[in-house]
């Protein structure tokens, strides 16, 4: 129902998928060059060898012209874009598709979309980009039946107010979309989280989704000037404010509800003008702890960049990005001063932790599209048998060195001898720190969701007793919810589910996401 | 019960009560500086002259050592520092005082508290430095019975942790409590409110106080890493965590909760080490739309200033710090690094809007001397029949100069001919600013609250009618209501109605708050 398809199977449009020769040798090749054994490399199945069952509802006729039960649509909205998701497809296995794909091109109609949802008590799942990776749009629901609501009609900028640096953004509206669009007024959001070319602003918003810059605006949070959504009860839209002290803020429940009060339709944000001034370097360390001590003192020094991730030595051999030691990639950039008195002070403060920075003009670049590109190669390392997965937390600085050696203990016992572990930090706080880990393993051929429930549970087992957050911007969703539920205080737990009791009375909105059904 | 008492009436310690000649003398002075006509100088009652209704409950005879219904801790616990509050007192009005001021020592005190308040039916009024100005502490409640909880007790610094510079403070840490410890161990927390002398880091976070900074870290929200309270239904202890995506944010739904879903034991805080570099400059601008077309383009800069307030020529003229044109104190603070490369620039920027800088050592010192000074000044002319008040808010850049037009236009009209306002931006965002109005009158001797009623609907009905916050952070209260209640969504009131039932089943919690009980 929109312009351009995705692929059925995996990352991406239709017109981005590899032939079946090209995927054969970088599967291949991958396995080769990660020293796995060879292995059969598999293909996703065609759309008519998948048996789906039958959709349990039809729409109302008044909505029929926005609604598909169209076995394409139902396969690419059954699952989000995790390891297991992918696995699950492949093997053509579908066994909660929505029974009906809803494409709302305005608000009344998807005000229509929810009144129907709860007169036919069906669940209504709110539909991005489709990128989560935490179960967090698949329709394992309670009800008798599901609707997913894809906002993808909703993709425009409708306003712009280049005095305040804000614009109001309808939710549906991806990446490029969005950017393409601010982009006539001279304006920009930068907001990059790995999946940009694919999700949307509202399902940035849903989840917390972490972006580009690595200190200050870490995340989508950041730039929500307000936000509109629709409920069971009515319209939940806030005020246009640059800060306000008027009670616990509106947005900021919204912010990260994935789905279970409203479904976000539109929101104001700040954007920015184009960086004109960059400066970045590359600063090597001779060990990750070095590498993290100095960015624990940038992240302390107000200096602000907007790049400091750091690597380990085998994510950065990993990357190409250096061949031996940690890797800090570093940056500033700003639409209105040079920035090299910010770069000096940095780089003095690496040098105190013995960092060697080499300055440079397209490595962020570089960095930037491989970091894009990591989602379309894990499709064929995926169809090479190899079980590529990332999990990732945050966490305080006092507790740094241990926790993330602990991590990687327990995730690299669950994970085989065979297995890769390695690891970056993504944003810096003057707090603490956010480890994202990458795993590659030989995948258990036929048991892979079993070894994948083996290491994800090993991981954020060791993630939530040693104090961390099961999620720093990948959201909760269905997957996380063991861990969520202990990581959160109870009292609020409470408050939330009597929350979304207030505004979803009759709990329609996405089920069994944050909380119980 | 504390070390240190606080005035029966007015604004401080005992120990800093200005003789009565002095008093006489300042309130003089004040009205002919202000060109009104002499009047009569008031002075409060004293205790023994004051009537109040018996109490009307007993403490269980365990919590009888730490509660008291003297009196004096009646009628010091009656009301916040509101004009009105400050009115009524003064003519020893006090309709609804504390039945009994509950001192807990610990949780575990408090925790009895809490179950004897919910026994008996009683409401409970968590109660910080007492400085609401928007009546957050005043027992108007539909109990039969008030027990105000007085956190003064809690007043340790528990815990550092100096790399994450982080600090776990009590909730009923006052300003000047809380920084002194933290210097012990080099570092500061570096959040002034104006009540910081008495004002606590439990009211901040419950009320999201604004500080010192005009950018970045503006409200206390912006430095609590986690937070601990105990509701009704158990304690709500949030993880210490840099950052995190786990759904909505457990912190940010109880900062700014106001005492209604819990009371705040204790919080994990961010501090830093103490400022080494600083430099500051007065700007001068010939009007106050050119200061703000300068404050705009600063905060939209990404240089971040620790200081950035204008003063309209008003407000200039009236704290000494200038004698025509509008002025903006700036500055610039760090501990790690010379800022004379933010400042140039930052300068650059104002004489695009022909501001004129003069650098100088002690001038923030000497305003900020002064910011602290004037709840005392207030005193004496609240005893001199001078209204004054302030009302401020937060609005978009984009409507701005006609906004706050519109509130001057509407208040001085409430005003009356020999009203003056002045307004000054404390808190500079990318995308708009908080302008705070002070204002003075005559006070209408006898019926000074119906005056106060008309001067405060008329700002508040512009604010709330053009847009803005109808508060950016002197919290809700009570007396805020009848705009927030416009300002909010009505699905978030819901949401929130519904939170507050789930943790405090019997509504016992600062019942009228936010939400009606």
């Amino acid at each position: 129902m929109l312009e351009r398809r995705r692929k059925l199977w995996g990352w991406g449009y239709e017109s981005r998928q590899a032939p079946p020769d090209e995927v054969e040798q970088i599967a291949r090749g991958a396995r080769e060059q990660l020293g796995f054994e060879p292995a059969e490399v598999e293909h996703p199945p065609r759309l008519e060898d998948i048996e789906l069952p039958s959709p349990r509802l039809e729409p109302p006729a008044a909505l029929a012209p926005i609604c598909t039960s169209e076995p394409y649509e139902r396969v690419t909205h059954a699952y989000g874009k995790a390891y297991r998701d992918l696995v699950r497809a492949l093997r053509g296995r579908f066994d909660n598709p929505p029974d009906v794909v809803a494409y709302p091109r305005d608000e009344a109609e998807l005000e229509q979309v929810l009144d129907w949802c709860s007169s036919a008590g069906a669940a209504a799942i709110p539909y991005g980009g489709g990128t989560s990776v935490v179960g967090g749009v698949e329709p394992r629901v309670p009800q008798a039946a599901a609707v997913t609501i894809d906002l993808g009609r909703l993709d425009r900028v409708l306003d712009i107010d280049p005095v305040s640096r804000a614009a109001r953004i309808q939710a549906g509206a991806t990446g490029p979309a969005l950017e393409q669009q601010l982009k006539e007024h001279g304006l920009t959001l930068r907001h990059y989280p790995q999946s940009f070319e694919y999700s949307t602003l509202g399902g940035w918003i849903a989840t917390r989704a972490g972006g580009h810059f690595a200190t200050l605006q870490t995340h989508i949070d950041d730039f929500v000037e307000s936000i509109r959504a629709l409920t069971p009860s009515g319209v939940w839209e806030s005020r246009r404010l640059p800060g306000s002290g008027a009670g616990p803020s509106p947005d900021r429940m919204l912010i990260g509800s994935e789905g279970i009060l409203g479904v976000i339709t539109e929101a104001w944000v700040r954007v920015q003008e184009a960086p004109r001034f960059k400066v970045s370097a590359s600063v090597s360390f001779a060990r990750f702890a070095e590498g993290a001590e100095a960015v624990r003192a940038l992240a302390q020094s107000g200096l602000y960049p907007s790049n400091c991730r750091l690597l380990d030595p085998g994510e950065a051999a990993l990357t190409g990005a250096s061949r031996d030691g940690a890797l800090l990639v570093l940056g500033f950039e700003s639409a209105d001063h040079d920035l090299e008195p910010w770069m000096a002070r940095a780089e003095e403060l690496c040098r105190d932790f013995g960092g060697e920075s080499r300055r440079k003009g397209s490595g962020e670049g570089t960095w930037r599209d491989a970091f894009v590109g990591a989602p379309y190669l894990r499709d064929h390392l995926i169809a090479a048998g190899i079980l590529a997965e990332t999990f990732e937390t945050a966490i305080t600085w006092d507790r740094f060195d241990g926790f993330v050696a602990e991590v990687r203990e327990r995730a690299a016992t669950a994970l085989g001898p065979e297995g890769r572990l390695t690891c970056r930090l993504t944003h810096a706080y003057p707090d603490g720190a956010a480890p994202y880990f990458t795993v590659l393993a030989p995948a258990r051929r036929g048991s892979e969701l079993e070894q994948w429930d083996e290491i994800k549970a090993a991981a954020s087992e060791a993630i939530e007793s040693a104090g961390g957050t099961i999620t720093p911007h990948h959201a909760v969703g269905r997957d996380h919810r063991p861990w969520y539920d202990r990581q959160r205080p109870d009292p609020f737990a409470e408050a939330l589910r009597a929350a979304k009791a207030a505004v979803d009375p009759k709990g329609i909105l996405n089920p069994g996401v944050l909380v119980d059904p």
